[in-house]
């Protein structure tokens, strides 16, 4: 039988370097053709957002490289972390799951969130599809 | 055969964003039926000293949003980290270890230790249980 | 069949917390038989340049541990992350792969890090691992 893989991963995190790590691997994924599932919660619902993901930077420790990065980043003409959402959801083999949970901690509301989320789902929806992926990261 | 499913945490990070993380993951994980097995180790193993957990705070980066989060959290009358602790064991259904490189490098000993804790142990009997979930996540 | 089980790591953490998680779950893969594979990317893959990982200290969060926590490592006579590397490779069956676009981002040649490393590769050569393996994390 010839099933696709299948990624699943949460995205906790909200700063520029998970978010990257996050949409590289669910990138690699859709190009090799695998279903691909990211379950946002936390930061990384937070980065969510409209305008959030823009304003995403490096942790606090990590402050010091955030120029050189984004220069190399710049001279490399590397999509920006919303532009590869944008793109995976233009694939068809990506899911966007925003963490219902962490809405109402921090009372954001649907209409906060950028248009490219498919579902707003608790922890039961990831670790269903989870139990069934390949392979499955809380980044 | 009708086996539950599995799931396998190893809670490295004592931060009460990440605490609420993988005790939302495991309750869920029980409130499904699974098997679940939380490994605590650094960190995590420092929030299992007793009175520890009632202090977790958000980390650094994210400190400004703590006062907004508490009071949601009130308003729910969300449960907070050391009652779900307590509930999951109450399951039957959930199994804690506390790492023992941990201890001996931190100089924390068992009865410095919350009483919930199943087993204290190595790395050896994370992997072993970890190879046989359906669900394996690193919080 | 005996086919030995395997473990995926991604180290994408260069503080010296994560990487003893990292190389102490390693260790103790290889030491049950495990084939376990290493992708360092981001904050792990700087820690592969050259005299790098013998400076990782722990997150600002937890800075005020360090001399504790060291003190206790000697008296333990515990190796050092990068010695634990040295050892893992020496047992011929952990492989270290460096994270191409994390080198491209932060202008790493290969000629700046250690000379344990198997492979330069990007995030397919993970996933395909990934698929895989026994046990995946993230770390």
């Amino acid at each position: 039988m010839s099933q696709s893989k299948k990624l699943a991963l949460v995205v906790q995190s909200g700063t520029v370097d998970k978010l990257y790590c996050a949409f590289i691997l669910a990138s690699t994924s859709v190009a090799m053709g695998w279903e691909t599932h990211m379950y946002f919660t936390f930061w990384g619902l937070q980065s969510l957002v409209k305008g959030a993901m823009e304003k995403a930077s490096l942790p606090g420790d990590y402050k010091h490289l955030e120029e050189a990065m984004q220069k190399n980043l710049e001279k490399m003409k590397y999509p920006t972390p919303y532009e590869m959402l944008k793109r995976l959801k233009q694939s068809g083999l990506c899911k966007i799951y925003a963490c219902t949970p962490t809405m109402e901690m921090f009372g954001v509301k649907k209409e906060d969130l950028v248009p490219e989320i498919d579902e707003m789902a608790g922890a039961a929806t990831f670790l269903t599809i989870a139990a069934d992926a390949d392979v499955q990261l809380f980044i």
